[in-house]
């Protein structure tokens, strides 16, 4: 059970004329205490996790970065959780220093990037990163968001081929989109022009998911999740395609039975007939939408850490910003 | 504020193997309940629904269908709901008959088929469709379900053309799926192979909501719904869109802004240039799915009312049962 | 053998600054004496055709468009042509003026509208259409051009029937384009944004044509054949499939073998399976174009035959006029 | 002008059945002859070429190879061609095998690789192959056939960069398809299912060649040219780009005038509306068919040179052969 402390951060929380009415500390508690009582339903781990930091983005030192990661992990360790989790980097290097931070708790640490198989917005390769990060200190590591699964699979299986190579040892973590994203760039969904807003032809189903919880298995990756989009059903679909390995089907798997097992109640004979296995897995689902294109051309504004434009502040973006922004997008497109 | 009482006849509840465990009475009486509770925290009507029924597939008679009505609409009377919805009917002669056994109730009653611009099962135009609701004693009139947001409106205006053009009145009601559903026949998307465990590609944006909403409320159409497919930030899409008519924003529109001006928060800088109306207004939305096609071709298995294949049972459907619509949909596929 | 005279009348060859070398009478005597040149290689005969003239879209008179016909006529007579066709009318009512006139010629007059199902620009239904057709004399009927073929044979389907409902009798003749054209509206391909330079992802496979000719032999239609965009290879596709019913095969034909036979000489083993009927038919080819649409929005400016803007001139389009143009473009795609 | 000699080799002319009733020698002469006769009418350079055998595929020796291509250049020289031609090879060793027959004639050689970005079968990179073929005595090297242009383009310049980088010099050539192939493995449009009979969607569009030619020519390459899909209007577009380049206009420009300015003259103002560079390149042209997917998958079968179902015959292809592949083929679909 992982506290919704994402992004948490109070540089963060302050950012762009987003008004600080709590503090980062009270989110990070707070969190902490809903993922605990959830967890005791159950015996559920309890995790804490940091993410990438604007301070980071905006070139401020190791000194500064590493203090938002500790104040952050006091929470933690003041709630006693189980375990850490740095995740959603783009930046290896801002990824080392969170585990750094993060493992002076004794606690385990988990680290993800939210890269591809690309590798970092610097270019340091899956495999590099991977290395990196398990001779930082983590035990666990893997991607994150920005990508589909099964790019986030081939990503995750390029860290293990280097971590194996390198003579290290870890587990591995892989925790996708639910859109199908084969159209992305090094920078993942965020350059899509659907994002964030229309995604929806994009969702995954959940056959898609059997075969990615299947793929991620065979990978030899072990804690298999889900990142945004992910819908109960999608995480049920994951559970019930590794049923045979954990030896018991999800919760819920009793409604619909499996591979539309179901259908066999439905009045009219030709959806009865949608029944079985075979039929899922062959079908290549229609959009609905012959007006528009299958794949996207992500937008590639060349923006990396350290660019003027993607300094950060405190007060909300302006009306001059939002004009240089517009006429930036307006002359991208001429382009294309 | 609808209770919750889709199919909830007894004949339905025992088909095809499904154990009934409680009776219907039982469900209707509940969902009138939760219903009203809801209500209650603001100044919502609560209405009771009747639906189409097995019996009438399995060529009941008209005596016997009309029972099965009245048996849920005793528990509507007992439950003192606000209003009647007749909903979900292929055919209109057993929506006319549910009709007329609704008004005996003396409450108003509204009726909704699930067809498109081909009219019924049967044939019968959308047009000619309402005159014989409105004739039986519907209030409102209109479509709910099987087609997406923009041939539910093109239906609805078929049918107020007709009802105006015969000199009668009536209010129009619109409930289209959340799907886009270009492709289908007069079944409609019960047809689409897709149907119903492969849906995602056809998902509508918030934004394909602002449209339907304007173009419902342009065709004159006052209760503007939905059906299957609907999440919250949809039917906030619908509000939002309709706000200046109503002259208010729904709830939950301050946490996002409207049009996407949220966005203007955002770290990235290509990212804040899409906060604005035109942007998202225009986009094409890719499915990241270039492998799949745009549009399916409907099943088309030409079974309707009368053929012994829709004959509904108690049991459980048979292996045999099965094995009969496998070879029939293995025999449809190759001779497409 | 059809003499190349499209659009071959003065009045079309002095249109929009094309200057006028030489007089539409020499055009259509080179054209004729070419296309008999021809047909004497074989026992082919040979037709004279008029069609639509910019005299009528610029409200003209009946006599003086009758009088274009008649000049055009005048030529086939003297060349002695077998049989005559007025084709390519986009209003009925030029087209019977047409025929009125060739039939004066006492020669078999054939004549084609390019309109699909929803009829000619002034909303005439194609059974309509075809009903006066031939009451105005026309021995052969049908459509050419603006749709693609299974469109075509719809459309003569519905004039065949319309014919024998009225009791009347007549030969089918269907030349449909060689472009799949599922998004047009009552104008055809000239409508569509690829129109005229980008339709190539449109293009027919020989398959289509098998399909193609298939269809119309088994609708009654004896006269098929082909528009713009039929290369050989697709004509030899139509009378490869028509082979048993004509009882021989076209020439060139033993150059491929049927149904792909041919590759089974192909160097690579996964070619070599592709030498078979099934594998072809039920290839649904790829565009090879992830970022383009399956269909297109129609333009649908809604400039009909009386519209100023349809009235045609002799000088060449003036810099005012295409600024004109551009900018009611600019606006009809803002629009969209 | 390259003489008609493409796989001219006596041992591709009696493969698979495949009667030869003329000798290599007399094709190749004949060809000589016509290739001649056509540059006369101009200033044109004639070229005489060998491409890749059955017998290096059937694993020959390098003796064997080489006397074949030996056999084919005897003509060339007796003709007196210009240059000579290396083109079409899978696998490098063999091109380089020809380049050193070829050079010992003292004319100026060109060999060209039937590669994509990923190398040659056995995995040699571009940039590799480019150097060995230089190496080889090779004075233009580049690719032709099998992948689309931009592909091409990309390929030809990782060859230059490594010859470059290599301290060498060449000039370079491209001959790239007239058809879409971005989802092409290493194999190229032999491995996509529409290869070769269902190609027609990929084609591309006249504005498409205007891309291309300006890549190729600001990528440094100097041999522009065309293979497989090439139409006249494709290469006349080549022609017409580089047109300021060149100093004039090609053959046919005037036809039709720069960038659809002869639409000026079309009788519809909606098409007037398109004579215009600004149109024709945003267009993204639909494929009018729905029901098609945009990309495919490539079988990728797995065979290599080596393998025994790439061994070549003179007999015809048995029906037990045909078997097998079938057999493989419906295995192979079965498993996508």
């Amino acid at each position: 059970m992982q506290a919704f402390t994402f992004y948490a951060s109070d540089d963060k929380l302050e950012n762009r004329g987003q008004a600080l009415k709590i503090t980062g500390a009270q989110v990070n508690e707070a969190a902490c205490d809903l993922a605990r009582e959830v967890a005791n339903e159950g015996d559920a781990l309890v995790a804490g996790g940091v993410s990438q930091t604007p301070s980071y983005l905006s070139c401020k030192s190791e000194a500064e970065v590493k203090a938002i990661f500790k104040k952050q992990m006091d929470v933690f360790i003041k709630k006693n959780v189980d375990f850490l989790i740095a995740e959603y980097f783009e930046h290896v290097e801002e990824a080392e220093w969170a585990v750094q931070v993060l493992k002076t708790s004794g606690k385990p640490v988990a680290a993800t990037l939210c890269i591809g198989p690309q590798g970092d917005m610097h270019g340091v390769s899956p495999g590099d990163c991977a290395v990196r990060l398990v001779k930082a200190g983590a035990k666990i590591v893997g991607v994150n968001c920005h990508f589909d699964p099964l790019t986030c699979v081939k990503t995750v299986k390029m860290m293990k081929a280097a971590v194996e190579k390198a003579g290290l040892k870890a587990h591995f973590i892989v925790q996708p989109l639910a859109y199908h994203t084969p159209d992305c760039n090094c920078q993942g969904f965020i350059d899509l022009p659907e994002f964030p807003f229309a995604l929806e032809p994009r969702i995954l189903t959940r056959w898609d998911m059997h075969q990615y919880a299947r793929e991620a298995y065979n990978a030899g990756i072990r804690y298999i999740g889900g990142c945004c989009g992910f819908e109960p059903y999608h995480t049920r679909a994951v559970a019930e395609e590794l049923a045979p390995e954990r030896g018991f089907l999800p919760q819920g798997s009793d409604k619909h039975g499996l591979w539309g097992a179901g259908l066999e109640m439905h009045t009219k004979p030709w959806v009865r007939a949608r029944a079985h296995r075979d039929y899922w897995e062959k079908l290549r689902p229609a959009s609905g939408r012959p007006q528009c294109p299958s794949l996207s051309t992500p937008e590639g504004w060349g923006v990396t850490k350290g660019n003027p434009e993607l300094l950060q502040h405190r007060e909300a973006t302006t009306a001059e910003e939002m004009q240089q922004v517009l006429d930036r997008q307006k002359k991208v497109k001429s382009s294309v």
